[in-house]
C-alpha cells in the first residue's frame, strides 16, 4: 500500500513550511506549471478550468448589473501612459516596454498595458459627448503585465489573468455607488462562490491606486494568517477626465467633466482558494467553481457490474459535474488524487454496497463519511455539496475570527503581530508617518478602514493622538 | 423624416466601393472603433458580444472532442523562438520584442507571441514521457500580435484575439486524424452557426504555416469575390518534437518522438460575417450569433397600451435574445438602427395590431414582412429566425457558385481573374514556379487544392505541362 499514499506523502505539511506546501500543492494538484519565462505561470487545464468556472459566474454578476464587454489593445504608448501623473508614477517602474515592430525601431515605445485605465480615458474621451452616452459601464477580461521581481505562482506573477471594469459617469454620486456596489459584489461572490469571507474598507492614501480618489478593498484572511487584498474598486472622481479631457454636455446645457471607476480581480483569487481551504491532504475546492464536483470510485472494479452501476450513477448525477474514475489505478490512489485535487465529495461503491443497495459519500472538506441508500443518491449530492459549500464558509469565518486580534497600545500591537498570525484591529491616528512606522517596526501593513467602524481606543495605537479610524492591520501577500 | 435615414444614407453603398462600404459598415454599427496604436482596434460592446456568442459556441464543439483549455505566457523569449528553423524564419520578421522590463534591460528579449507552438511545444517537452500521457489535445483563448503594415479592422489588425488548439499524439496517423476532425468541425462551424458556405482543401507547399508538414484550410467567398482563408488546421509530422526534444516510451518500451498538430480561428471571422452577409443597410447577422435576435419596435408608443404589449411580447420571447426599442426615437430611425446592426428580425407592434391581436415580423435579409397572430409568437419567432439562419447560408452558397468559375487555358485564366471577382477552379502542375508566376501575372494567389477533387483539363492551367491537382485560385483578403 506504500505507493498509494504517494501523492499525499509528497506534499510538505503546512505546519512545517507553509510557502512549501503552497507551492506542493499548486504542483500536484496539477493547477499551474512554471514557463520559460521567470515569474510567468502556464495555467494547466485544471487550474484553468477553476478559473473558467469563476470568471462565468462573475461575468454573469456584472451584467446583470448592466456591464458590458469590451476589448481594448493590450500596448500603451508612452505618450498615452503619462497623461496622468500619479498613476504613471506608480506603474511605469514596473512596465514591459515593446521598442521593436519587426526590424524597426519604434518612434513611440508601447508598453504592455499593466491596467488600462489610460486607454478606456482615451476611448470615452472620443465616444462620450452628452449625458445620454453616460453612463457607459465596460468591462474587459484580458491578461496585463507588471515586472514584478518576487514572483509566487497566481498569488503575483508577472503576467496575470484579470478583469478590469471601468465605468464613466455625468456625477460624483453615480461614480460613489457605482464603486461601492463592485465592491458589494465582490464581497458577496467571494462568500457565496469561494466560500471565502471578507472584510469589506477603504485603503489608507499610502495603500491607495496609483491616480485614485479613493479606492475601495476587499481583504481575506489565508489559512496562516497572513492576508491578501482579494479585490478593489476604485473611486477616481474626476482625476482622470480632466487630465484625458473627458467632457460631456448635460441636461442644464453646460459642459461637464465626467466621473469614473474602476474595478478588478484576478487569477491570485485562485491562490485564495488554495490558502484559505487546503489541507495536508491538498487542495480543497468549495463545490460551485470545482471542474468536477463529485468523483466516483469504483471498489473492485473487476467485479461484475460494479462499473456498470459506477456509470449508471454518473448519469444519474448528470445534473452535476461528476467523473468516474475506472483507472487502473488502486482505490487507495484514487482517493489520494481526489484528495490532492480537492474534488468536493467522492462516492465509493463497490460489490457489498450493490447488494445492499447503497453507497458511501466521502466529503473532502470534513473526511466524514456517509453511508445512503441508492435510492436517494441525487438527493443525497445535492444535499453533501450544497453542506460542504456552507461549511467550507463557515470554517474559513470561524478560522479568520479566531486569528483576528485587538491591540489597544503599541508594545500589545507589537506583541501581537510578532506572535499571534492574523488581523491586528488598532485605531489610527490618520497620519502615514505612524503607518510607515507600524510597518519599519513589525511588517504589517494597514490592510483597511473598514465599513463597520469600532471604537477600541480615543488615541492612535502607534503615537497615542486623537485617533480618527479603527484600522486592520496584518503582514500580506 | 430627413433625419430618420440618416444612419443609412451615411454608409458608401457596396456597389461604389466595397472597402469603403466595409469600414463604413464596421463604424456605424459600432463593432469596432480605431484606438491610439496603429493597427490595433477597440472591440466595442457589440463586437465583442458576436465574438462572445461565437466563441461560446465553438468551445463547446472543441469540448466534446475532448479538447481542455490552458493558458501559456503571452511571451516567448528569443532563444525558444528560434529552435525551429521555418518557423522562426516565417514569423520573426513580424515580432514585436520587449526588451526592457521596469527600467532593466532583458538579456534575453522576448517577443509578444505570434502563435504559440514554441511554447506549448517547450511546456510538451516537460510533461509527455509515456505513452499513457498521450493524447495531450490543449486549446487556449488570447491575443496575439503580429506586426503588419496594411491592417484593417477585423481581417488583419497588429493584435487580434483567436483560439490556438495544439495537440500531442502517439503517432502519425492520429494526429493526421485531429488535423482533419479540427478542419471538420470548423467547416461544420462555418455552416451551421455562420451561414458561411467554405471550400475545404490542402494549402500548398508555397503557402503553408511556417514548420509545418501540411496545412489544410477552409476557404469562404466574401460578397465582393475575393476569397477569405476562415480557418487552419496543421499538421506538423514530429518535426516539432525533434527541434523540441518531445519524446515518449511508446508501449513497446522504445522511445519515440510525438506528433503534433495546431489549429486556430480568429476575429477575422467577424470580418467575414460582414463581408458575406451585409448589404447597403448595413450588417446581417445569422441569428445564432447575434447578440440580439428580435427587435420589438413599438409603434405610436405614447398611446395606451403599446409599451406594455410589447413589453408582454418580450417576456414570451424569453427564450430568445429579444429587446425592446422603447427609446424616444422614431419608428424609422429604430427600423434603420436596427438594420444597420443587422438584428435578424424586428416585430412591429402599434394599436392597430393590439386591436386585431397581430402584429408584423420584418426580416433583416429579405426585408419579407409577414403579419401574424400575437396567439403565435413564440411559433412565429422560432420558425423565422431557423428561416433566416438556413436562407442566409443558402444564399451565400447561390453566390459563391455564381462567382466560381473554370479555366483550362492561360488566357481564359487571366480573362477571369481580370474581370469575374470569384474563385476559378483551373489544373495545376505542382510546380512553385507556376504559383509564382499567376500570382505576378494576376495577384490571385492558390487558395486551396480542394478534397474533392475534379479532373478540368489534363495539363497545368499556366504552363501546359501535366497537371497533378485542382486548385481553387483568388485574389484573396
Amino acid at each position: 500500500m506504500a505507493k498509494e499514499k504517494k501523492l499525499v506523502e509528497e506534499i510538505t505539511s503546512m505546519e512545517d513550511d507553509f510557502a512549501q506546501w503552497y507551492t506542493d500543492v499548486v504542483k500536484k494538484a496539477e493547477l499551474c506549471d512554471y514557463s520559460s519565462i521567470q515569474g510567468c505561470i502556464i495555467f494547466r487545464p485544471y487550474g484553468y478550468a477553476i478559473w473558467e468556472n469563476l470568471k462565468a459566474e462573475l461575468d454573469k454578476r456584472f451584467k446583470e448589473t448592466g456591464v458590458e464587454n469590451v476589448y481594448m489593445p493590450m500596448f500603451i504608448p508612452e505618450s498615452l501612459l503619462n497623461k496622468e501623473k500619479d498613476h504613471v508614477e506608480g506603474f511605469a517602474p514596473e512596465v514591459a516596454w515593446v521598442t521593436h515592430g519587426g526590424d524597426t525601431e519604434l518612434t513611440d515605445k508601447l508598453c504592455v498595458r499593466p491596467t488600462s485605465e489610460t486607454l478606456f480615458c482615451d476611448f470615452y474621451k472620443n465616444i462620450v459627448q452628452s449625458y445620454r452616452d453616460l453612463p457607459k459601464l465596460y468591462n474587459q477580461w484580458c491578461s496585463v503585465v507588471r515586472w514584478e521581481k518576487t514572483t509566487r505562482p497566481f498569488l503575483r506573477t508577472k503576467e496575470f489573468l484579470w478583469q478590469e471594469g471601468h465605468t464613466c459617469h455625468a456625477t460624483a454620486e453615480e461614480a460613489k455607488e457605482r464603486t461601492e456596489q463592485m465592491l458589494n459584489l465582490y464581497a458577496r461572490f467571494c462568500e457565496e462562490v469561494l466560500a471565502i469571507p471578507v472584510i469589506k474598507g477603504q485603503k489608507t492614501e499610502k495603500e491607495k491606486f496609483a491616480g485614485a480618489e479613493a479606492t475601495y478593498t476587499i481583504e481575506a484572511l489565508m489559512h496562516d494568517g497572513k492576508a491578501l487584498q482579494s479585490g478593489t474598486s476604485h473611486n477616481f472622481g474626476d482625476g482622470f477626465a480632466k487630465a484625458f479631457g473627458i467632457q460631456f454636455t448635460d441636461k442644464d446645457n453646460t459642459l461637464k467633466y465626467a466621473h469614473q471607476t474602476s474595478w478588478g480581480m484576478t487569477t491570485r483569487l485562485i491562490g485564495a482558494i488554495i490558502m484559505v481551504h487546503g489541507d495536508n491532504s491538498g487542495l480543497c475546492l468549495p463545490p460551485r467553481i470545482a471542474p468536477t464536483q463529485v468523483m466516483i470510485v469504483p471498489i473492485a472494479q473487476h467485479k461484475e457490474g460494479v462499473l456498470e452501476k459506477a456509470a449508471a450513477l454518473r448519469d444519474q448525477l448528470s445534473n452535476f459535474r461528476v467523473k468516474v474514475d475506472d483507472s487502473d489505478k488502486s482505490p487507495g490512489w484514487k482517493f489520494s488524487e481526489q484528495e490532492m485535487k480537492g474534488i468536493p465529495m467522492r462516492i465509493e461503491i463497490g460489490p457489498k454496497d450493490i447488494e445492499n443497495n447503497q453507497a458511501v459519500i466521502v466529503r473532502r472538506d470534513t473526511h466524514e463519511k456517509i453511508v445512503f441508500s441508492l435510492d436517494r443518491v441525487v438527493e443525497e449530492t445535492d444535499k453533501t455539496l450544497k453542506a460542504i459549500q456552507k461549511d467550507m464558509l463557515e470554517k474559513a469565518r470561524a478560522h479568520r475570527e479566531e486569528h483576528t486580534y485587538v491591540a489597544t497600545n503599541y508594545e500589545e500591537f507589537k506583541e501581537t503581530v510578532a506572535n499571534k498570525p492574523g488581523f491586528v484591529k488598532a485605531m489610527w491616528c490618520g497620519d502615514q508617518e505612524c503607518e510607515d512606522k507600524i510597518k519599519a517596526d513589525t511588517t504589517a501593513t494597514s490592510r483597511c478602514m473598514p465599513f463597520e467602524q469600532e471604537k477600541l481606543s480615543d488615541v492612535c495605537v502607534c503615537c497615542g493622538k486623537p485617533a480618527k479610524k479603527m484600522v486592520y492591520w496584518g503582514k500580506a501577500y
